[in-house]
């Protein structure tokens, strides 16, 4: 189970559309997807518009701006093109999901989740990147959405969506699970420790790079447990398990409120969600979760 | 062997200086750090410029345009900061790396490798972002070169330098090996197959996306092997195996000049370098050299 990857069980994960990259690229087929038939994503600026059945809400292009740029998501199981419409402004895209966000995603399925997730992050990184970073010219979308290309004749620096991988992280000694809370998490919430990988690392690298900077801990060997996309606003999630021979800490307040190292039963405790567990756990829309269970299974 | 990360036996990996995170968020420190001791990185561009004894060539800040903007790459051993300088403006910086400049770096150590490849990747970073993408202002570096900053007190935007994942992965079906040629490889070479993951994908939802694409093969099972930075401009790659049950190939020429399916014996022979072998193997600086090395090792 370790060195194989899990199934798509993580939300945001396993896709939800036959993306047709082939597609991107051809004007004539692109356009000809673009009918009557074809399928709009309903959006609240980049939060999802949840239909009565529970589901993603869907329109037809007949909703939207005629002025508006469309990214193109995917065929649907029945070849017809899905959409998305680049909302020219958007605000506070970079937060975090919060409980409410939550709260109208709980009755998606897995695949309106997958389908969801990335068209969030298409879309938001659209409407941040309408100017070309090389030159300052407008940038217009090309390729369905897949890429933006600058207007200017001189630069025409093609601009391609980010996906920005970061490591999380468990870490283990002597049968303990080193955990760690952030500023932002509620109260008495701990989790797998987390960080950007940087230019010029590989992933072992950034996670021995990451549970140094913030608790103070070397690590040996490294695992890759299982990944996820999380579209806030555009990461990919890699989950990995970490293990230590020194459980001292230090601790870095700029980076964690907390870190601390909890029992294999304070751990199974906690997951069960029970009251007078010793934390709260992370929750199971995150591939902290996960890694968590995975921890418990071995 | 296969769930372990291996060590840092890849070109560019496994890190070569501290990072030192705490200092770029300290602008004390940073500027303390900017003193006759300090190292810059010579740069001829983007490419490296490399001294007698056939390691980095160093000079002091001394060396630099006092206009430029700096990059901190991190401490030195002895404490010494370790600086890049911004090239103003760089030219075909997404090429691929040629035969001239494999010959360049093939004297650099495995550390002095790793160091490289951090500063091409973000001295690059720095030269393709003068502007702001959001409201296209000027932005400034900041943070030890970590980041850029809008100088539009309306925007203040903040962007960070990228690192795009790509999968790269070999397939497996019935004891035989799938490689692909791209175009723009020399004549006989095959390597794995590879692509970037997009936006709303996890690492194992891009696998059997590229592997289906470009080869029209369905893969089940995908295993983590590997990872490395390769700073062309700024891709983590990340080697997998992958497990299909029918060979039948289906070849996206646009992608592909062919792929193939190789015998254990066609793929030993041709890591030895044979001239008589089916294919040329991938260079072992390349990630995909170390997966099929992997693989006749299980």
């Amino acid at each position: 189970m370790d060195s194989v990857m899990t199934p798509p069980a993580f939300a945001f994960g396993g896709g939800g559309l036959d993306r047709a990259d082939h597609v991107r690229a051809d004007p004539d087929r692109l356009a000809s997807l673009m009918n009557w038939r074809a399928r709009l994503l309903k959006l609240d600026g980049i939060d999802p518009v949840i239909a009565p059945d529970g589901g993603l809400q869907w329109g037809t292009l007949a909703d939207a701006d005629p002025e508006a740029e469309m990214v193109f998501l995917g065929l649907a199981d029945d070849g017809r093109g899905c959409f998305a419409e680049v909302t020219p402004r958007i605000v506070g895209s970079v937060a975090p999901p919060n409980p409410r966000l939550w709260a109208a995603m709980s009755t998606l399925s897995a695949a309106d989740l997958a389908i969801y997730g990335g068209a969030r992050s298409l879309v938001d990184w659209h409407a941040r990147h309408r100017f070309c970073a090389m030159c300052s010219a407008p940038t217009r979308l090309v390729k369905g959405g897949w890429q933006r290309l600058c207007t200017n004749e001189l630069c025409k620096a093609e601009h391609y969506p980010r996906v920005d991988p970061v490591t999380i992280m468990t870490v283990e000694c002597d049968g303990e699970l080193l955990l760690g809370r952030q500023p932002r998490f509620p109260p008495r919430r701990y989790s797998a420790l987390a960080g950007f990988v940087e230019p010029g690392e590989g992933l072992e690298d950034a996670v021995r790079r990451e549970v140094l900077e913030e608790a103070g801990v070397k690590v040996g060997e490294v695992r890759y447990v299982a990944s996820q996309p999380w579209p806030f606003p555009s990461s990919l999630m890699i989950a990995c398990h970490a293990y230590a021979t020194d459980k001292a800490l230090t601790i870095d307040t700029t980076e964690l409120d907390d870190a601390h190292w909890f029992t294999r039963e304070e751990v199974r405790h906690a997951m069960t969600g029970a009251e007078d567990a010793a934390f709260i756990a992370p929750p199971p829309f995150a591939i902290a979760h996960h890694l968590l269970k995975w921890w418990l299974a071995q």
